[in-house]
């Protein structure tokens, strides 16, 4: 690991100035990351239900800082494939929590996947894949 | 056809107000539909390009209009699986077009894809596929 | 749980002639189910390596069988969604190991997501998603 | 194009024999090519329809040889990500045909989609994106 959770946050804050309000790192696992989504306002459909492309934002940025974890912050990975299946309702006036797990971390493409939960529930509101490729480092 | 351009766009900007200004009906096509992303600040990451969420909600609503065009506005169809791929860094300054086509209706399920370019360029930017669940009709 | 392990096996030899010989029932886990698929000449291409239908067939038939665990045998799914990141290439002379798990098993639709591994090995070779829609019951 | 029709079914022929009777060229187009499964009882599950693994190959050649028609049969090239849906029950007795597109032939990755149907039929069976990593040239 050569970044720790208070320097992706410092990083994601930095770099993605548009996002740092909407997502918080928890933690480090040992083959991951867990995501906050800080669900508010404008991440909500009518319903109460949020957005699938906050959804779809708090797998990507799970896995991005997943492999900055262990690549360090010059690299300038850009996600290639992704894929979320919507499984439940999130809860209404919960944050959303993304547990990402790394499964390759190559020279040229990484992949993760990402079981995304509101709070507080077991049963998972949605799944993701994203594969990020990697630039060449000189 | 049940719902012209003119419909589908008033529906979005009533029950989707959150996203009214990010989206434009273009035209129904033969098979689908043609929508734009209005693309400004909001939607950029560093280096100019559209936020891969953007490009999502984008892939998203072009299916789902192109759903409602045809079976009209009391559904309540909710997006179940998706995937997108990134081809290319759009261009800096242009709006995103998506075309839709809708690839199977059924009673349950509702499919389509979606190519997305920077306007005036041929390469695609991503390409998309969205599934909905479509609730029984009453 | 409605299907054992060895009722599950029986089905599938009874319903799928044409694949009674490729796969084996593990066992059935808390959450999903544990397949085998016995490499065999047919499932190679050259270089020794897997081909990527028959890594979409295990994944396919583990996610299946975790479903008919669960609602019996009657059940006439079919797979509507699927999604399969190829990782590594899986070891020369080695079975493939895939490991379910059952997401949501909902009233119309049903998704897994499974990690596919060399036995033996811990890295996976592939990880895939697949969702079956579920026929009403009468 | 720096491989005919020919050329491409003379190579899958030589370097995939498990597969030759299973597939034809039937030609090249402007942005893709299109191929044919030729169905035979191998292919088939209960009902008379064609296997999901099958349909998977057919999605999976076309796009590979799309490839190797503009990039010449020494590239390595591996399927990395994939996605299909499935879409209706192919026709009993028919030959299924894809009809692929390249979306993108970068440095690293090649990204295309297929439309699957029953042969005469114009709605479709299936669609499919696969994802191709080519190795570096030498």
């Amino acid at each position: 690991m050569v970044m720790t959770a208070a320097e992706l946050a410092a990083f994601l804050a930095r770099e993605f100035p548009q996002v740092r309000d909407d997502f918080a790192v928890e933690h480090l696992t040992g083959d991951g990351i867990v995501m906050r989504l800080k669900v508010a306002e404008r991440h909500l459909r009518p319903g109460g239900t949020v957005s699938g492309p906050s959804i779809f934002a708090l797998a990507d940025v799970a896995v991005y800082l997943a492999i900055l974890a262990r690549i360090g912050p010059v690299a300038l990975a850009v996600t290639t494939s992704s894929g979320v299946d919507f499984l439940r309702k999130p809860e209404a006036g919960a944050d959303l929590i993304g547990t990402a797990r790394l499964l390759k971390l190559g020279r040229v493409l990484a992949v993760g996947d990402v079981l995304i939960r509101s709070e507080g529930q077991e049963a998972p509101v949605a799944r993701a894949n994203m594969t990020y490729s990697i630039p060449p480092r000189r």
